[in-house]
C-alpha cells in the first residue's frame, strides 16, 4: 500500500524539491564553517548565504536582497514581523481578521496587551476580507494573509494596500501559505513586511524569511550575535538557507508550470469528490484567482473531521482533519466561525493540500478513496 | 593548499559528524511530513522527533525528554530561557557576569529595562566567576555559562548552584559553548534551565535545545501552532532535530574519547605555540578541569587579532581573530576587560577552537604556521 499512497497534506509538510535537497546535501557534506569569519571557509559560506538572499529577492520580484532576513521558518518570520514592528513603533492600531493563523493572532494579542488597539476586519462567507466594512482608526499595522490556511481564500492585496494607505498604517502580509501559488503585487507594491515559509515551497522545514521594506519601523526579535545584518542573531542555518534559496529559484523559473499543474489537480480532485459525494461542500472560494491552486477545504457534513482523516489514512490518503493550525481542543476552527459555517460543516472540514509533485492522474483514485473512507466511517458509526 | 588546511574555528562552525549527516539525509530524502498530524507519514515523523528528544535527555543525563524543547539554535535557546523566565516571573534579580555572550547579555538587558534588577558577578584574572564576592539580593535568576566563548574557562556549577540556592534564585546555564566538552552536574543537579547549541557538537547549524526543569517558571517565546508541547511554535525542523539527536547520541557514547583526543590536541597546540612564540600568552585557565579541552584563546601582544587571523588564513590555518561573538566595532572583548587584560593583549586575541575531528598530529604544523603568519604580518607592518 505504501507506494500507492496519495499525499495531500503538503501545507503541513511535504517532500523537498530535488534542487533544494541537492543544495542542502552539498552544504551538509562541506566544511561547515559559519559565514561570519575572515577565513576562506567562512567566505565560502558567506557566498552561499548571500546567493540565497538574492534568490529570495528575485522570488519576491524586488531588488533589495539586503531586506531579506532568514528565519527558522514561517512562524518565526510572522512573529518577528508583528512583534518587531510593535516594538519599534510602541503604539497604534492593528487591523486584523479574527481568522488568522495562531502565529499572527498571538503576536497581535501580545501587542494588544502592551497597549495597542485592535480593529477586527470582517470576512464574507468565503473568507474574503471586507475592506469596505472597516474604518481607519489611526495609524498602525494592517495584518493580512496572502492565502488562508483553512479556506484557501486568496486575499486582494491591492485593496489591503489601499486601506493601509488610507489609514496611514503599514501593511504586513503573512504569505506563509500562498507564496508562490498566489500572485504577489508587482515589486511588492504597498507591502511593508512580508513573511514566507520555506517548507510550503518545497524548501526545507526550519527555513523561511522575513522581508522588510527599507525605512519601515521594525526591531530585531532574536538578539545576540551580529548575523543577518543585526536583524536576526544566531549562527546561520546554512543548509536550510541554501535549500530554501534553491527552491525559491526553481519557483521563480517554473511558477507558471507549478500553478497550472496544481490548478488541474485541484479541479480534478474537487470534481471527483463533488460527483461522488453529494454531501461534500467546498469551503472558501471556487478554484480560480480567488483561491490558492494548492488548497481544497471540503466539509463532509455529519462526519467528524479527525475521524474521517484517520480512515482516509487507512485507505491510503494523507490529508488533514480540521483546521491546519488551531489548537486541538477547538472543535470549530475560527475561520469556520468567521464565515458563518454551520457547526456540522465546521466540524467536518478536511484539508487537501497539493504540492509541486501532485499528479492530476492520481486525483481520480484520491476521490474514490474519499468515498471508500466515508462508507467505512459511516459503517463504524452508531446508528 | 586546500587539502592541507587546518581548521581551528569549530566554535563558529565545523563539519557534521557522519552519524548526524546520515540521519539528516534520511529525513531530507523522505516524505517530509510534519510530525503534527494523524496520518502514517506524520506518525513516522513524530517517531523521529521523539527519538531525538530522548537522545537529548540521555545526553544531559536526565529522565525527562518531555522537558527538552528543540530550538533553531543556541541563541534562540538562550534568549528563550532568560526572556521566558522573565515573562513568567515578572520581577526579580538577575545575577550575571559582564562577560556573557551577547545572546545572554541582550536578554538580561531586556529584563532590566522591564524592571528587573541586575547584580553583576565579578570574575578573576582567568575568568572564573567569583561567587564569594557576590551577595544575594533577592530571588531571581542566576545566569552562568558552562564554558566561556573567549576564555575557555569552565565554570564551577556546584558553586553556582549553591549561590542560587542561597539567593532563592533559579539557575540558568548557557551551555552553548562547553556542552559535551565540559562535565555537567549529575542529573543536572541544581540547574533549572539549560541551553545547548547543536553545531558545536558536530550537529547541524540551526539546531539546539532548551531544557527546563519541571515546575520551573517559564513561558514560551515563539507562539503560534502547538508544536513542542506548546513550548515552541513552528513546524519542527525535522532534519536538524534528527541530526542533532544522532550527534548527541554519539557524544553520549564517545564523550571520554572525544575529550581525551581534544585535550591531547589542545596541549600539543599550546606547547607548540609557547615554544615557538615567546610573546604568546594563554588567556583563561591552563588546560585541565578548569578549561574546555576544545578551546585555546591566545594573545599575541603587539599584533592586531583580525589581521593576524587573515594572515593565518593565508598560510592555511582557519582561526578566529578577536572575540567569537561580540560586535565588530568593539576592539576590546568584554571578557578581556573583565579579567583585566592589558589592552595590547586584549586586541591580540586569537581563538583556536577544536572539533571532534581535530588531529593532534596536525598541531605541530599548526604552530609552525602561527610562527610563519606572525613573521609575515610583522614584515608587512610599518616600523
Amino acid at each position: 500500500m505504501a507506494g500507492d499512497r496519495i499525499f495531500l497534506d503538503h501545507a503541513s509538510g511535504g517532500p523537498l524539491l530535488a534542487t533544494a535537497r541537492t543544495a542542502m546535501e552539498k552544504v551538509l557534506s562541506g566544511h561547515g564553517a559559519a559565514p561570519g569569519g575572515g577565513h576562506r571557509e567562512a567566505r565560502e559560506s558567506r557566498e552561499i548565504l548571500e546567493s540565497a538572499r538574492k534568490q529570495a529577492a528575485d522570488f519576491l520580484g524586488t531588488n533589495d536582497p539586503e531586506r531579506v532576513v532568514f528565519t527558522s521558518g514561517g512562524t518565526e518570520a510572522v512573529q518577528s514581523a508583528i512583534r518587531g514592528w510593535g516594538e519599534a513603533t510602541g503604539k497604534g492600531t492593528i487591523y486584523v481578521s479574527e481568522m488568522e493563523h495562531p502565529a499572527v493572532e498571538s503576536a497581535v494579542r501580545r501587542l494588544e496587551k502592551s497597549g495597542f488597539s485592535v480593529v477586527r476586519i470582517l470576512v464574507d462567507g468565503e473568507g474574503r476580507l471586507q475592506w469596505k466594512k472597516v474604518k481607519p482608526a489611526g495609524p498602525g499595522l494592517v495584518c493580512v494573509h496572502l492565502a488562508h490556511h483553512d479556506l484557501g481564500t486568496a486575499q486582494d492585496l491591492k485593496q489591503a494596500a489601499a486601506f493601509a494607505k488610507e489609514a496611514k498604517a503599514g501593511l504586513f502580509v503573512d504569505a506563509t501559505l500562498g507564496a508562490g501559488w498566489v500572485e504577489l503585487p508587482k515589486g511588492l507594491d504597498g507591502v511593508d513586511l512580508l513573511a514566507v515559509s520555506g517548507h510550503r515551497l518545497g524548501g526545507p522545514k526550519g527555513s523561511g524569511f522575513l522581508w522588510i521594506r527599507s525605512g519601515r519601523p521594525w526591531k530585531a526579535q532574536v538578539e545576540g550575535g551580529r548575523q543577518e545584518n543585526d536583524q536576526r542573531a544566531g549562527t546561520e542555518n546554512l543548509s536550510a538557507v541554501a535549500g530554501l534559496g534553491a527552491a525559491l529559484e526553481e519557483w521563480t523559473n517554473s511558477v507558471g508550470k507549478f500553478r497550472k499543474n496544481a490548478r488541474e489537480a485541484q479541479q480534478a480532485l474537487l470534481d471527483g469528490i463533488r460527483t461522488k459525494v453529494s454531501t461534500a461542500k467546498l469551503q472558501g472560494p471556487e478554484p480560480g484567482s480567488a483561491r490558492s491552486p494548492a488548497h481544497l477545504g471540503i466539509s463532509f457534513a455529519g462526519l467528524e473531521a479527525e475521524s474521517l482523516a484517520l480512515v482516509l489514512d487507512r485507505v491510503g490518503v494523507a490529508a488533514r482533519g480540521g483546521s491546519g493550525c488551531v489548537t486541538r481542543e477547538m472543535k470549530i476552527p475560527p475561520a469556520m466561525k468567521a464565515i458563518g459555517a454551520k457547526p456540522e460543516e465546521a466540524r467536518a472540514l478536511i484539508l487537501f493540500t497539493l504540492g509541486v509533485g501532485t499528479k492530476t492522474s492520481e486525483m481520480g483514485a484520491a476521490s474514490d478513496r474519499v468515498v471508500q473512507a466515508i462508507k467505512k466511517l459511516k459503517a463504524a458509526m452508531p446508528d
